[in-house]
Order: structure tokens, then C-alpha cells, then sequence
């Protein structure tokens, strides 16, 4: 599905999933939109222009799942965490992602192919 | 990652995911080792042969992300929303997954290129 529009429109009115918030993340090179699931979020994702990460993903390998991220109160600890598991980081430090949020990734060579995100939200989402 | 028991050794001795289920699922042509993370799993799959959905994305795709799953109180009546919504179903009725679900997937080519299953669990998981 190319168009973002078009995909939050097929998550949220006919899968239903509530839209929580549309940012556009500059650090990130994308505009993200966050529905909720649960205590989960699906994050629908649109590159800001094709030399992004997910531009690049995209021309890749078309439209599909791009990442899983997991959420954790002290990323610097999950960084360590991971760090002392061997896992190849991608971000050594954490980055501004959605809503505020300190995110850092794991890179797909340490993880099984599947690209890996740690998320501390800030306080209230 | 092309070793289940060492994609198992990954998920819970480096990053901590303690394995609730481990069971080969016929119908679906996997092994699948289900760990926990929050109220939400991480499923680990391997092809039980080459000529399986699953041994044929990996041919195809190699490791990575291979589907989204939601759970359901009420897999008929979901089935009803995605088919109402228009979606084009893999799966008319519910089959048998993991631990005793009832599962359906919904084709990628109606989410975007994201397979996605549908899952009621029995009572208790």
C-alpha cells in the first residue's frame, strides 16, 4: 500500500483501530501514525523521500512489516542489556523517535533478519 | 537465522523472553516456539519442509518478520468484520494454531503486504 492515507484508513475504519497520534519524525525520515491495539501500537510508517531507511525498504521490498519495537522504561538499561548479549546496535546511543520517545535500533544481522526497535515513551503513553 | 534452537537461545537467554510453548503445529506446517513478552508473544517458526507457506517465504524472503497476529474473544465475528470491511480472507473458517487457537490469516495483498492472522486462544492462554 503506497499511499499512508489509504493505510490508516483500511487500520482504523474498517480494522478499527483507534488513530493516537500522526507525527512527522525528521530524525527518522519518516511520517508515522500510531493506532492503538491493546496495549500495543501499530505504527504505520511513510518515508519522507527514498534515500530514507524506509524509502529504501520500500523500494526493497514494497510495502509490508518493516519492524518490531519493544517498549522498556530505562532504555539506557536495555541498551546495556543488549550490548552485553553480543546483539550488533544500530544506534549506540539512544534518538528522538515518535511522541518524544527515546528509541534506539538493533540492527537485522544480530536479530534473525528482523530489524528491532527499543522504545521508552515519555511519561503518559 | 536459519537454526530454530538457536533463534530460541536468542529471544531468551540474550534478550530475556522466558519460552512459554514450544509445540510442532501440522496444519501449519511449523514448529513454533512461543516466548512472552508483556501480555503480547514473540513466535519463533520453523518450515517443517521446504514446500510449506513458511519454508517458502524463507526461501523466498529468508529470516525476518513473517506475520502480525491479534487476538480475538470471538474469531467468527472478526472473521465477519475483516470480510464486512472487504478484506480477502487465506482462511474462510477458523483452522487450528498454536497451543489449541483458532487462527485465520487474512491475505497481505488487503493489509499492505502484511500477513496477518487472527487468533482465539483457548481459556487460560
Amino acid at each position: 500500500m503506497d499511499d499512508l492515507d489509504e493505510a490508516v484508513a483500511l487500520y482504523s475504519e474498517r480494522l478499527g483501530m483507534p488513530v493516537e497520534h500522526r507525527e512527522t519524525v525528521a530524525e527518522q525520515g519518516v511520517e508515522a501514525v500510531l493506532l492503538g491495539v491493546g496495549v500495543s501500537h501499530v505504527e504505520l510508517l511513510r518515508p519522507l523521500s527514498p534515500d530514507t531507511a524506509v524509502g529504501k525498504f520500500l523500494e526493497r521490498n514494497g510495502p509490508g512489516l518493516h519492524h518490531v519495537a519493544y517498549g522498556t522504561d530505562d532504555i539506557e538499561s536495555a541498551l546495556d542489556s543488549v550490548r552485553a548479549a553480543g546483539l550488533q546496535l544500530i544506534d549506540e546511543s539512544p534518538r528522538t523517535g515518535i511522541r518524544g520517545s527515546r528509541v534506539a535500533f538493533v540492527h537485522p544481522r544480530s536479530t534473525g533478519g528482523v530489524l528491532t526497535e527499543l522504545v521508552q515513551a515519555v511519561e503518559g503513553h
